[in-house]
């Protein structure tokens, strides 16, 4: 391990996950618990999720949204990929000296916006300035409290060899939406960020197909990173087939020309959701009904394994795929 | 208003709550509502109280604590004095690039071991990278869920005329500690940060005083921008006995030199305990029980009036105060 912080801890692929196991996990757990996106706590009082993140994406505003749409919509997807029905959202802005206040201001609306659309109450806040070039514009945490009716019992335990992976539509948008705007390439068809909030289309899921086992959002790092976490956690393997996967036309030429990879390009707006086969076509119908599952297809299937994920591709051959090393992506959320 | 965000806006002072009403209140609440330090939600699983707050504090380490103790302490404490039990924290972090792993880690150390003395856990997490000059060495972010018992009515609409308002020791140490570090000034005897947790100290007093009234934690801007916000809320007047006020030598000495009011001095350990006349002793006799408490006095009573805070001098004169405007102490915690 290196003596020194680098971007590459920050992008949420090997180095961060060293990172979180040799320091934080070492002295906030035991050995044998990891450091969870969302808790849920049981007690007597009922089972409550409670999660946070903190976004730093550079550029503040985007094509398809901002700072403040991805900080509620992200700590809202966190809470309602474990089941929960997020209720209350907290935020804890650094802003930069000499932020424009009226920039604030659009951000504080985009915030407001999100939050009521996703029916969340923001209920407490705090901020603190700092000097010119000790930030950068402002950086925002979000935390967030939810509720896990009783009968939820999502788990990665619950995946089971023969499973499916859904999506709920194309993938890479926002990772590929922050990547052109900081490279200044202006496509003809520029691609938008999916970051929406997710949990109104995950509770009626939920609602309708009582057996989904189990859900992640694949933000940092995208659908390589978060399957293969997912992979490693149950044992099993798991086959993504190329061909199936969701990718717009104006986002395969983008991610040609910049040479990136739309597997590990950020999400904010898409959710993976494991079912067993027999409940595939009724998720899917369930899901293509709402406006953020438009796109909705199977991607993916559980096998027998060791912690594996390999792409099955177009022609037939079959790559280990694994967790990013020291290919930095840094400030996508 | 400005236009630009200056140091002011993060100094608690009169431009943090311009801001705080003008932008976020605005937008995030109805007009009859404030944004609150801890957010009390009633419902039908019980009293959950939810709190958020980031830390910037410069420099990360002083005498008497460092960053990752006050990024705990602060928010157990923001949960304690609204009457609930702290029970998860969560954190949030973002990094400089750059920064020193072994620094990360004594921070880290220190967290582990204030929730660990403080019997919280913490339970969520999230990490950002940020280039070099775009950010700080380590910002902190925690949010913190406890439980209110139902018996507890805490509220500043209990306070009335003829409370006492009680300190359980000396003020303005945790600013004064960090300013001395700033200015690089070697004191003979420096003054330490007060910086602790006292969820163990207000549950004890609670249980023995049950009439206590309020209570509120004077952090960024000091007792006397904490008083003038209670007194504003109640429009009541409140009116400290300047001789009564508990400060160090070594704390005086320093304030002079540096031209600072030991009543605008952030604390990060002393809690506010408003309580009503006949209570007063059998508030300081249990206050002064415990470690946190030895230097417990009454610094204050409450009176008829309009929502004011007097300094009653050593000399018989009476003196407003108000919220600090324009002169900033930033990054104090």
């Amino acid at each position: 391990m290196t003596e020194k912080i680098l971007l590459a801890h920050g992008d949420g692929g090997k180095l961060t996950h060293d990172l979180v196991d040799s320091i934080f996990a070492k002295h906030f757990y035991s050995s044998d618990q990891v450091l969870p996106d969302a808790f849920v706590a049981d007690n007597e009082e009922g089972r409550i999720a409670f999660t946070t993140d903190t976004f730093v994406v550079n550029p503040l505003f985007f094509k398809g949204g901002d700072i403040g749409k991805i900080a509620i919509a992200g700590t809202v997807n966190d809470l309602a990929v474990v089941g929960a029905i997020p209720k209350y959202i907290s935020c804890g802005f650094i802003i930069e000296e000499g932020f424009s206040i009226a920039d604030l201001e659009k951000i504080v609306v985009s915030m407001a916006k999100t939050a009521n659309e996703a029916q969340v109450k923001i209920v407490t806040g705090d901020t603190k300035v700092v000097e010119k070039n000790k930030g950068d514009g402002v950086f925002i945490n979000t935390s967030g409290i939810g509720f896990i009716p009783l009968q939820s019992q999502l788990s990665y335990r619950n995946i089971a060899v023969g499973d499916a992976v859904l999506i709920n539509g194309n993938i890479g948008e926002h990772g590929m939406a922050i990547m052109s705007e900081r490279s200044g390439l202006n496509f003809s068809s520029p691609v938008q960020s999916d970051c929406q909030a997710l949990n109104l289309f995950i509770k009626k899921l939920m609602e309708h197909v009582p057996d989904v086992r189990f859900m992640r959002d694949p933000t940092r790092g995208g659908i390589a990173t978060t399957l293969k976490e997912i992979a490693v956690d149950t044992r099993l393997n798991i086959i993504i087939d190329e061909e199936s996967l969701p990718v717009s036309d104006e986002l395969m030429g983008a991610a040609d020309l910049l040479g990136l990879d739309p597997l590990y390009l950020a999400n904010e707006g898409k959710v993976l959701v494991f079912v067993p086969e027999h409940q595939v076509e009724l998720a899917l119908e369930i899901m293509r009904s709402m406006p953020e599952g438009i796109g909705s297809t199977q991607i993916a299937k559980v096998e027998e394994g060791n912690g594996q994920v390999f792409l099955q591709t177009a022609f037939g051959g079959k790559k280990i795929i694994d967790l990013l090393a020291g290919a930095p992506l840094p400030r996508i959320c």
